[in-house]
């Protein structure tokens, strides 16, 4: 609603694009560099993007960067244990103080996500190059503004199967299915203190996920979905002296 | 996200403004009237108003106005069994196929938001002009966006008290406090095939409800909420035919 | 936890086993009679079965046998519209006052799953004998109570695909996988009023869906879980004249 | 549905009880001694109790007490710190492998609620010895089987008032009135990794409110629903090499 742009991260842990070949060709520049992209591509001024990555100082994420940062996007594979707590702690503290998050594919293990799920978030998984369809089961959301058809493809992508130890998510959006006979909820809001958090599952190292137009267009409805909004409250407890109604138990 | 301004119809059964001079003195020109004027002044260009009402031919909801209507407000009371069957067979498809729908206060009797609940929607009541307060349970819901406290207060209500028989909402955003004794799910959003639902339960003929400026705020809000949007399917049954992979028991 | 057997009603329409001889091989009592015996073989004393089909008078559901059913099962495909307003509303009558109710496979568009959902129940379908994986996304569930692994399988079965057009389930358990390439919230509960409501996929008139042994311990887990119970209160509206607490605006 | 008794350990602090005369006074051998008290007279044989302390060794709650518990029953307030992480982390575990966890009260702040919620969990509270209504908003619920009216009611309390910061819960199942003008989601449910988790409200040091007949009920009835149960699967990840399908981008 508002005209200000909604201010986004994209952090990488970007270590696959620097020691494999294969990965550096699908992603140049980094997995946040085609995010980023995409991003800009679709929201145009009604964003402004920036990167972060792992082995920037604070991994990229000083306090000046969270306060500046309406969404945030996440992905991470291989190095989860390398972000270090002080980061989670002041990420985890934001997201309950409204800054939206996306935890993409492999971010399912990343300390932040499984800290504000508290669970396992562990799953079933295959690398086989097989075929995956998204199949949309919540229409009217806006996530899937604007998606043409009941469902969309990945020609060749990693499988990620159930049981995927997650609270239930408060919208359950897409659910894929893979040619090797598994399904996954693989598109899931979560709302925690005044941030929204969504999971979306497509998206891995070596195939071209993050330039395909669909995955494209989910990630910028994401975006604005999970920009900051609401009421002015930010959920402090405290103590309350003074009530409004007479107590009975209570001297006048 | 669009340019293009949200169609807003408020239905109102309009018969307590015409025969008790208390109603007609708070709403001298109709709670629609109310109600649009409140919705005029919070959305300005982003919505166009109209109103229809019980005793208009076709009640005011020919199928050119339900055609040209993204989002309907729904207040009756007194008269609800005189809405037609046929009227309410349009209007749950439409909502079926994405246009919003706002129940308000006593609407929650009305054949609509009965057939889309497939539930009673009975609940207690009493009217003692007592206080209400809203607390927000969902503070990064659209819906209660820009409110400023924890809660927001009318000074005099009809009560309404749980149980309130509906199906499980699928976000609770505002639980009111009365000062007799009773609390109620007072804000809920209900998603139907492609159209929204928000039950609010602020209203009523002879209290200046619609006139209060954090009512007419999650009225506005609700409205952009549930204007359609979603992907572009409409979720009509068919047969499948052809699979998109070789099913095993089957000739090739 | 009670000591008294759940009075189940098995309802069939009964008219696939007396037309086509395919069918009357599968099940040559008919499908309530394979349901049936599966229940009564799992839940032995904790169970009282009787069965119900559509051309019996009042469809076998008089007030007698409704007023003597704790849980009632559905089964329906050719005939929806052949059982009376009359039998649907008290059938709906009872579920709000707590009688259980399954619904089985192309139940999907009986009455009184569409007037208990408010939405038009459809679905994609596909008749191709093909494999189906059902997998368990709410573990800890007593839907699933002892079921073995992280899915079951039945191998030729008809596929249905989404978008299925239900109210979003109050817990999904169960999300199929079929080898044509769709996916389908298989297991879904609902409550609605003081009843418990499960709508569970397999079944089919021509494979022998109900004679398997998983399909069986999910159906004998519904109705176990489904049996009512919870506060004695039934959820009748009514005026509340005396508050507990004083109330301002009000001669004391 | 198992003869096997369900094993259910209380946990207390006990801190309250042997500094202040007061709190001594209502609970001369502890809340956790009124608490298994309540749930030996409720369930009889249905249960085994035991009880544990935060100076116990390993705060009573060694491997082999764990793992020999179906339900942990939690109670803390003013040394939630104390509490080792070691302790935390084991108690998770348990959790997400099974175990049902029932947390009271001012236990919203212990470190195992807030590590399973990923959230603040702060509220607002007051302490005026107030009256408390808990209305039922979801009757057919195990939790509130045999409770007699539409809420009940306690004399005195202290007051939680919302915003709470909670993921929002899987069911809702009481909701609070207080007299001096807030409300509060009071019984809420969770799932996470295969246990099932409570949150009751009611409960306080000075106040005799596990002593209260239907609090006595609710708790009893919150156990038998906490047991373990559902499917035998644990949810580890792992890879799955052998797809059921064959995969069309793979060597046959």
């Amino acid at each position: 609603m508002s005209e200000t742009p909604i201010r986004v991260t994209v952090w990488n842990e970007f270590l696959h694009e620097r020691s494999e070949p294969r990965v550096a060709h699908t992603y140049p520049e980094g997995i946040h560099a085609a995010i980023a992209e995409g991003l800009q591509q679709s929201l145009g001024a009604a964003v402004v993007v920036r990167t972060a990555t792992l082995e920037q100082p604070e991994h990229g994420l000083s306090d000046d960067v969270l306060a500046a940062t309406d969404v945030i996007v996440w992905w991470g594979h291989m190095a989860h244990d390398r972000v270090s707590d002080a980061t989670v702690d002041k990420v985890q503290q934001r997201v309950l103080a409204g800054m939206g998050l996306l935890v993409l594919h492999s971010g399912h293990l990343s300390k932040i996500f499984r800290r504000l799920m508290g669970t396992s978030c562990q799953l079933l998984w295959r690398e086989a190059g097989e075929r995956e369809r998204l199949w949309i089961v919540n229409p009217s959301h806006p996530i899937v503004e604007g998606l043409s058809g009941e469902y969309f493809e990945l020609p060749q992508t990693e499988m990620y199967g159930e049981y995927f130890d997650i609270a239930p998510p408060d919208e359950l959006i897409l659910i894929s299915w893979f040619e090797g006979g598994e399904i996954f909820r693989s598109g899931c809001t979560f709302r925690r203190g005044k941030g929204k958090i969504f999971y979306f599952r497509p998206g891995h190292e070596t195939y071209p996920i993050y330039q395909d137009a669909n995955v494209r267009r989910v990630l910028a409805n994401a975006v604005r979905w999970a920009a900051p909004g609401g009421s002015r409250y930010f959920g402090e407890g405290r103590q309350i002296v003074e009530p409004l109604s007479p107590i009975s138990g209570r001297p006048a």
